[in-house]
């Protein structure tokens, strides 16, 4: 590890390298050896300059002239993120959303591998998604015991969501990602990210109502966040 | 709208408004009338300066040592977002991460009005979700005409999202928020939005390499987009 950049990486910055990964492996698909910044951040919806210090972090410069190395920058930012490691995730809650999920083909993409589905519903108990049965959520430590999920998703209704927590790290489970429409706490060595499917939609409806005769979009080329236009 | 500040708000802005408005939404429900700066940046995850810089756009600016409206403030990034209003919104594609966001009732709170649902599939159509029955793609143009949905939402497959699209904005769709793992094109008068539900997990494992022996997160006080640790 000692290629490792040493330099904290700010927040900010963490944020937006799923969203060159993602731009990265669009390039690399389509037979592309190497990528400039300013086509980077125009696929990733921020500006060049914003591109170029992100990346400083990981220790990646470019060349100029030339541009990145696709491939060895794919590398570098699934090194950094910890995707070239198989993290086990279990999902709580296979309604539509958690089934919805647990098809989801990008997951795996990534990394992520889903080792166990669980619900309290008797009635779901036993169904065959993907590859896996779902158990009941009392079966969780035992579930933990033999795969050791390291990532909780949550896609259970908000008001079993804290005790669905509370579960998932007796499990030892580490960190969370929490679909509920319901504010959790945690302990403190346990991450917690929370997704608000409706954040999106507001997004748009800004841009809808300035096109409705408000002007025109503001754009400092600071497009945050897991979400561009493409 | 004498009022609405003239200013061309930045996109990271704009993306932040949905966060304090549901970090503020939370302050209201707990029945506090005012709010610091400093105490819904900690809510957004973001530093206070950026709290103030993002709602002085708006026009406001808190009073020094009481903090900021809850109920005004509310009122203004509601009314920024476009929120006022009723935004009447389609689904296409109703496996199981269309019928999630069907009945996902955070989009009903923020004035997101479902009003058509339709599938290629003739095993979906007719299908009860809420209070709609899934309609044949077909019959698109003849549900714009009648209830003249705003925003499409794509819940397809990769491989038909881009028929769904066209088809969208041949029904007078003038935004399109994609959940389809595809990149799309269309008009310049269309906005459209990505939403990859990978990209949370992405940033949750690079926190939890981190907890796993390469120091401390970087924290900047600047956590982008929509989706905060709470």
């Amino acid at each position: 590890m000692s290629e490792r950049s040493p330099r904290r990486i700010p927040e900010a910055t963490v944020a937006r390298l799923p969203i060159y990964l993602r731009s990265l492996l669009e390039v690399s698909e389509a037979g592309t050896a190497t990528v400039s910044s300013e086509r980077l951040a125009e696929m990733a919806g921020v500006n060049a300059a914003k591109v170029r210090k992100d990346l400083s972090y990981l220790g990646s410069y470019g060349t100029r002239g030339v541009g990145y190395d696709v491939e060895f920058l794919v590398y570098q930012i699934r090194r950094e993120l910890g995707l070239t490691q198989d993290w086990p995730v279990v999902i709580a809650g296979l309604g539509n959303l958690g089934r919805a999920l647990a098809n989801y083909r990008n997951f795996g993409a990534r990394g992520f591998h889903i080792v166990g589905l669980v619900d309290s519903d008797p009635g779901k108990v036993g169904d065959r998604i993907g590859d896996l049965s779902v158990r009941h959520i009392d079966e969780l430590a035992a579930l933990a015991a033999e795969s050791h999920p390291a990532i909780g998703i949550i896609a259970t209704p908000a008001s079993v969501a804290q005790d669905v927590a509370d579960r998932l790290v007796a499990a030892g489970v580490t960190s969370i990602l929490n679909f509920a429409p319901a504010v959790l706490s945690v302990p403190d060595h346990v991450s917690l990210r929370k997704v608000d499917l409706s954040i999106e939609l507001q997004i748009l409806s800004f841009y809808q109502q300035q096109q409705q005769g408000h002007g025109v979009p503001g754009d400092d080329g600071d497009t945050p966040g897991g979400r561009v236009a493409s």
